[in-house]
């Protein structure tokens, strides 16, 4: 595996590869990989000859009062790990060459960005949607893979895909949980012991959500969301940031529940952890 | 010459030259071709083996009272002018395959285009940049031509590539000029007999101000753009938007006139055609 950390070489790497003729996969990171990442690189790796992971705790996604500096970062860890999936090319970039002084441009999906993660963290997905244009330009893919777990984030790329025309073919993946059922993400780091059973009130509500929707398939909206968020500040750690059954497209709140609902939860742990979670309501 | 109105066709096209080892030169055009035009395409064809130019009316860049639907257009004749230069692909979408109804995405340079024609056309620069990144991946192109009549343009576009790491190489190509001095633009088609010389205070305003900085290197800055007004503003019809000396790079306000210095203009004449103009104050 190499390990690269400027976009010049990154591109370099990506023309050479290309002129070659081999498919190249994406898997954009910020790091700290846990199964769930892994599981996005080897889904990209059957699929392409050439597979670049990028890993950048990307500033421009992180508010003012966030988690920027202390997101967990081990680039030694991470690149073992990378190397025993199977990762041709770890891209480590710094900020200086991601985001010179003068850097001036911005992308911006309108409307799919403005409820939810995007409510709760104003200039969130500009920075996502600017690093991903970057990344694709800089790693030149034919096809990126992102975790169904960022489910707004997965929705605001497609997004983007689709109306900048990028020649990238967007696969999402499921989410993986612990056998708690703990969605994995990087941040549940930081939850101690006595936390977890707060963090386990995500999924939890994602399984009783589903139970109503089985038992009563015309269960009204407001009464899953209601019991759900019951459950969680039943929790006294827990603060609910936003629980809501939105159309998995459009993002829109739905009126009733179809095969196209998802619930989204975003709930804060004593006031220092953000967790996310999202399940459709029924499974296909 | 093959005529392409989709971006999956010209999209299909660009991947094809590309797996052959092609290279691609894109000219972005609004069509109406002139001398000008046609110079780009020569040098983008000298420069690589495959020539797309595109011709589209971009909507977004005009504003709501601005000329989006006067603005002159023929295929035809297009199409017959390009093939004398040897353009290999002439791409002229529509705008709804370019944006369909729920298109929401934008891409957006701060600074570079807060003054001249960013002041006087609120969102202009957006459009142009939301579009060109879009032709980018559209046509895949290794170099994209762009005229230096619209200098901010070029700095601007210059910025977004940069900024978001595109694959493509600017080229600059100078300002083609009537044999009167007039710079050459879509728009001159517009002027009347009559408003010819008002239309000329432009070349002739920046001739003044080559002459006044040769006589005297040390000129200032004001004294330049007073002469240079003076002169616009004795054509009753003329009103002047902007005559500006501006860093060439930065766009920003020069405090004294140097190699870097160039003079910009914006009149608009007759309050009906509004002309554009620039060039370098000392020529290297």
């Amino acid at each position: 595996m190499k390990l690269v950390t400027t976009p010049i070489e990154i591109q370099a790497y990506a023309h050479d590869y290309r002129a070659k003729g081999a498919t190249i996969g994406l898997v954009p990171t910020m790091g700290w990989f846990h199964e769930g990442h892994l599981s996005l690189m080897r889904k990209a790796g059957t699929m392409t000859d050439k597979l670049i992971v990028s890993l950048f705790v990307n500033p421009m996604q992180f508010g003012p009062s966030e988690d920027l500096d202390k997101y967990p970062y081990d680039l030694d860890r991470d690149c073992r790990l990378a190397e025993e999936v199977g990762v041709d090319l770890l891209y480590a970039a710094e900020k200086a060459v991601m985001y010179p002084e003068e850097f001036a441009t911005t992308v911006h999906v309108k409307g799919l960005t403005s409820g939810l993660c995007g409510g709760s963290r104003p200039g969130h997905f500009d920075g996502v949607t600017t690093v991903v244009a970057k990344l694709f330009n800089q790693t030149l893919p034919h096809i990126a893979v992102f975790g169904e777990k960022d489910f707004q984030q997965l929705a605001v790329i497609r997004k983007m895909v689709t109306d900048l025309d990028f020649p990238v073919e967007i696969i999402a993946h499921p989410i993986v949980r612990e056998e708690s059922g703990l969605a994995m993400s990087s941040r549940n780091t930081y939850l101690q012991d006595d936390e977890m059973a707060a963090a386990l009130s995500l999924s939890k509500g994602i399984a009783l959500a589903k139970d109503l929707v089985k038992s009563d398939r015309n269960v009204t909206v407001k009464l899953v969301i209601d019991g759900v968020s019951r459950n969680i500040l039943s929790h006294r750690e827990c603060e609910i940031d936003y629980v809501e059954i939105v159309d998995k497209t459009t993002l829109r709140p739905c009126t009733q529940i179809t095969t196209a609902s998802v619930l989204v939860l975003a709930v804060k742990i004593n006031k220092r952890i953000r967790l996310i979670d999202n399940s459709l309501m029924i499974e296909g």
